[in-house]
């Protein structure tokens, strides 16, 4: 994969140098404006048009060996509730002017057809005792992500968000972040969804287990999502796999996401440099995996809810980053003295002549004032 | 100060755990939520319409003895930079849907007088030799802040955010909030702006003269404002208690304005319950300050800018609070099993009629998808 322009990333540092503000005064606000103008090879970077998230759904046959406090169920009846706009990814959404697409991968029932055009299997296998998928399986999941990956940036996306929703979910992500990882199980589990004790306990053994099948195929990327993911997670990979070859920056979830990205830097090496890590959830393979993925998260809320939640939250701080470096004045067009210089060339107060009363509204620029 | 509504809370804290998401699984979101609601009185809470930033300008006579990287009139500078949108509390209002007022307290030179309404004097004293301000003008000062925020608030503002321009003004925060945490100045000095080395050790001799002259008034906020503050300070501290004895929520942003703040709660003890830490800047102070108001800031981006920046880049994710707590359906609505149930009594997968194309958007509610 190729990395972001750095010729681009460079001029975005001079032009943070040049903007009213002392430098680095933004700080981590400068740096993601200076990624996205190298994303976009463009700077002053545009204001994201079409962020689009994409929630790949599919259930686990390891939820069925209680590893999770929610009936596989409920990941149908969770899609349902995408599509009626109820959920979490639609109220965070809407604040991040976002919007929404649901893909059923491996959900374990019938959906509408209009989301299902990229199913690919009825569950996947439970991976404490079975292979996740068959090798034409994984193939047409990595397929499927590559293809919604293009659908969606043909379609206009200008950054990409995955996001999941699956019950039992976090078990193969775990599974697969720790083998990745070298991890033994216990410092890698947590509650998902909120499991009680015995269920944790009963995760564990399931991830131990699902480990020692997996441990083969560590080097192999493709079979380790065969043996021990599932047909979502295979397609969240190829997804952001995909993203990254079309040159287009993605916000990463929580553990769900990230143990597909973890994965996918291995299928594509260099596609993080188009990822950016939205938040630490409270899992603690999410950690390990950002850490793999020298990845540094936005936020750290003590979110774990999945569904892009935690991308959606921090999508407004990369629209900040954005807005400042392509909105703000310089030194010079503001006649604002430097740090260097002492003084500005204009050094008189000039108020606009346009200057409005003291209670009305002097956001934006001036034309948005009228 | 009375507290945010506790019933209210109580009942917001129900009604999370009746929404489509696991319990807790939306972490600190949840909390945030919860507290709108008590502040609002009502759950669920309704989105901000009218969030408003005033940024208060005033200069420093410090300034005049190189404590800072830039001269005093690059205040004067900037807020002309302020009115004509070109600056990075403009470009974040923006993003954050928030407005900006700008209200020249005292800054060295004239203004319009559109901005001055509230005017007490042109500069405050240099706090390492001389008191900042008189018994009037103080007085003067706390009045300006109190009736800028009624104002605010009879216009319909419903989060208010507190900005700072002026340069030198971090000297005057850090003696301020050395002396009130007893804390050595030199462990509570920062870069400000960006001064040098020969610079930084300028503004320690002149916090610890400030803090000699402060001492004795730690027990006054009045005349701690009057003795080692500034006219600026003065007026963030009366907007302050004055958003809290109106019962109107606000998000703190960097170490000038938490300084105020933390004068503030001495003023009108309790009122630190109306207010939210936006941000952890890179100022050893800040952090110092919101120990002691036992805040802990939303997002920690390295930023040390002022002028309401960070409060600004917070302000989405107070939003996303908001809207998940208000437009998320519960479980029953959804017909999405609970983990305590097992089973809701729907468990049919059932699709919305008006079940969009697969890329056709699915965010927010039905009737937005229209």
């Amino acid at each position: 994969m190729t990395p972001p322009d750095a010729q681009v990333r460079a001029a975005a540092e001079r032009r943070q140098a040049e903007l009213t503000k002392p430098g680095g005064s933004l700080g981590r606000l400068e740096e993601l404006g200076n990624w996205v103008a190298a994303c976009q090879g463009v700077c002053p970077p545009k204001q994201f048009e079409r962020a689009r998230v994409v929630v790949f759904a599919g259930d686990h046959g390891v939820a069925r060996h209680g590893v999770s406090a929610y009936p596989s169920e409920v990941t149908a009846q969770m899609v349902a509730n995408f599509l009626g706009g109820g959920a979490a990814v639609n109220a965070l959404a809407v604040v991040a002017g976002a919007t929404v697409r649901v893909a059923d991968i491996s959900v374990d029932g019938d959906t509408d057809s209009l989301i299902a055009k990229h199913k690919v299997r009825r569950s996947s296998g439970s991976i404490d005792r079975e292979d996740a998928l068959t090798t034409d399986e994984v193939a047409a999941a990595l397929a499927a992500g590559k293809a919604i990956a293009d659908e969606e940036i043909d379609g206009g996306a200008d950054l990409l968000i995955a996001g999941d929703m699956g019950i039992g979910n976090t078990t193969p992500a775990t599974a697969l972040i720790a083998t990745l990882t070298d991890t033994e199980p216990v410092a890698a589990v947590g509650r998902g969804t909120g499991v009680d004790d015995a269920g944790w306990a009963r995760k564990v053994a399931a991830i131990r287990d699902a480990m020692r099948r997996a441990r083969p195929s560590v080097k192999d990327p493709v079979e380790l999502l065969r043996v021990a993911a599932g047909a979502d997670f295979a397609a969240m990979a190829g997804f952001l796999a995909q993203a990254a070859a079309r040159r287009t920056p993605v916000i990463l979830d929580g553990v769900v996401v990230t143990a597909a990205a973890l994965v996918a830097e291995d299928l594509a090496a260099g596609a993080s440099a188009w990822w950016l890590a939205g938040h630490r959830s409270t899992e603690p393979a999410h950690n390990l995996a950002l850490q793999r993925l020298r990845l540094k998260p936005l936020l750290d809320l003590n979110m774990r809810l999945g569904e892009a939640s935690g991308a959606l939250t921090a999508l407004p701080i990369l629209r900040a980053a954005v807005a400042t470096l392509a909105e703000m004045s310089t030194f010079a067009e503001a006649g604002v003295s430097t740090a260097d210089t002492g003084t500005a060339e204009n050094t008189e107060l000039t108020v606009p002549a346009d200057n409005p009363e003291p209670d009305e509204d002097v956001s934006g620029k001036p034309d948005l004032r009228k």
